[in-house]
């Protein structure tokens, strides 16, 4: 068996038992039942991830950044140069970007995974080189990435998420950069949810109307290249990434299944973690459960994706820069609501009385 | 010039200077411009607040508790026991109560003040005792306090700000215990925005349909007792808090006021901060300036008096516990907001390309 069918058959459901025993230990804290809001259910979820009441602390937390260009670039989709996926892979490793600073608040640890950026990287300290290949095709003219390529890059995320759950880490966060790939996140939300492209691609970080026209024709193209429009979960989810993904989307997905199968939380970050997410979530439908969705991002594909996976998203401040900072200013409303069951004192332990 | 009426001369309008900087800089990082959404605006006014870019970062935090009980209590507007206040305190003082934890997960202290609890109080350390009465009166039958009660507990407020500050803490935060305190924020609320009272008054901890129609016509007695029924604007604010308030709003209200005056932001928690808030800015309307609205809690009159105060809130997850829960939750957000003007590297620093 592979390291993909490997994964998906060790993923299980939820244990019912730990979800209970923290629906029960809530009740019992020194506050209003239900106070808490969505933070009482996350935190039962997370009981139930890692399979004891209280669960652990999600900490270490890691966010791994996959970094990868698309061919589409070359369909004038974004204003920015492709180079700028290289420039932003320095600046990570240099600690100058926004993922780095919201990672020093929140205590997290940055690694940033080239797994398929068109430039040749130099090695560097929280560099891993998982490079599949220099960017994906052009998914207008053919599909983005050959099947084997497909299955190196979520391979890589399944191995990245193992590794880091072996070096201790308690939570792990999606992130990405790669340039034009919200362009390639609406096609894969479009394919997966079988709503059509306008209703799915939007400004990503910040394009004019024209652009976004052509963008949505990008989209809509590649779709029908590949007999993707129309028709969600008839085709093979491995499939659909090779057609109309990017090699970081892959890779999430891998991300999302190597933690639900080490039953750790993952942290989604924004429109790329959901694209991932529907792809994970259509190999293994049981991913949702560890699948915690930081941030809905002003991408109306995101929301999209978010329902279909019936995920509720913690923030949703209009945030639209990807890198897993949405997720990681989630990241200490996850450890709120584990703090809760693990250090909050129960009515008899306090000695404070009970609503009558 | 009395401490309330020094305290409002002091306070001065937002920098322009420093947030021009602020919005200069944020257009020079490496990130698509306006890609942090709400953050973005929020990081522009803390630098006004502060009058410099880029601001300190707003830590160390303090969140001060203030505790009172209410006369109107009598009127069986909740199934809480009235010694459940001092019974939290207890709580608060022993580290076990939710606002504990989440002051542990953000690096936050916490201060507990009885500026009103019906019960006596031991000494204790991390208890500032400035009781002003054993609880207020039955806002239904007279005015809850007295003018001069109203007073002493903004001014008590007011210290306490500028005592924190004065040692060292860089960000405040609202937190508030008082069994029946949702009922004479409800009250507040009405009488500050004109709104009725069925369109304010909620649920609070979670009561029944009978106790919440109850609980309306309290609040439409208390407002009618005091004329303050659908009269905006026109009452004095501190008679409005003498009439129908809570001695935990009055030292709210001071506390917003010192935190202005003092130019360091103050996170407002849930329905408590906001009718405390609506009560400051009768007096100042600059301090909505200073205010981040943390959360929005599930309290139909919370969101009235954020929409008087025109703040948006930062998180959103249903939460109505009130201690200065939903505050701290967001405290991490702005310190995040403001990390990232301090750390994160522009286009030029980086050899980032800009956009074309």
């Amino acid at each position: 068996m592979d390291l993909i069918a490997e994964t998906i058959a060790a993923i299980r459901p939820l244990d019912e038992a730990a979800m209970n025993a923290a629906r029960e230990h809530q009740d019992r804290l020194t506050k209003p039942r239900g106070a808490l809001g969505m933070l009482e259910g996350l935190s039962v979820r997370l009981a139930g991830i890692a399979g004891v009441c209280p669960p652990p602390m999600p900490e270490p937390a890691a966010v791994a950044v996959f970094a990868a260009d698309h061919g589409v670039h070359a369909q004038g989709v974004t204003p920015w140069p492709q180079e700028v996926t290289a420039q932003m892979v320095a600046n990570f490793l240099a600690g100058g970007a926004v993922v780095n600073a919201f990672a020093r608040q929140t205590g997290a640890e940055v690694r940033v995974v080239d797994i398929g950026v068109m430039a040749d990287l130099p090695a560097a300290e929280g560099l891993i080189s998982r490079k599949v290949a220099h960017g994906t095709a052009d998914m207008t003219q053919e599909p983005a990435m050959t099947p084997e390529q497909v299955r190196q890059a979520v391979s890589a995320g399944i191995e990245i998420a193992r590794d880091l759950v072996a070096s201790g880490h308690r939570c792990l966060v999606t992130g990405d950069m790669g340039i034009a790939n919200t362009t390639a996140s609406a096609a894969l939300i479009a394919a997966f949810t079988g709503r059509a492209a306008e209703a799915v691609t939007g400004y990503g970080t910040g394009i004019d109307d024209a652009t976004h026209a052509r963008k949505i024709g990008v989209v809509s193209t590649a779709l029908a290249r590949a007999g993707l429009d129309g028709a969600p979960d008839s085709a093979d989810p491995l499939t659909v990434l090779a057609e109309v993904g990017g090699l970081e989307h892959a890779a999430i997905a891998g991300f999302i299944l190597g933690g639900a199968a080490e039953r750790v939380p993952v942290i989604l970050d924004g429109v790329i973690a959901g694209a991932a997410a529907l792809a994970a979530a259509a190999l293994a439908p049981a991913v949702r459960d560890v699948c915690v969705a930081g941030h809905r991002s002003a991408e109306p594909g995101h929301a999209a994706a978010l329902r279909h996976l019936e995920l509720q998203p913690l923030v949703d401040l209009e945030l639209r820069l990807g890198e897993g900072t949405g997720a990681l200013l989630a990241l200490p409303l996850v450890q709120s609501a584990v703090r809760v069951l693990r250090e909050v004192a129960t009515f008899d332990s306090a000695g404070v009385a009970d609503k009558a």
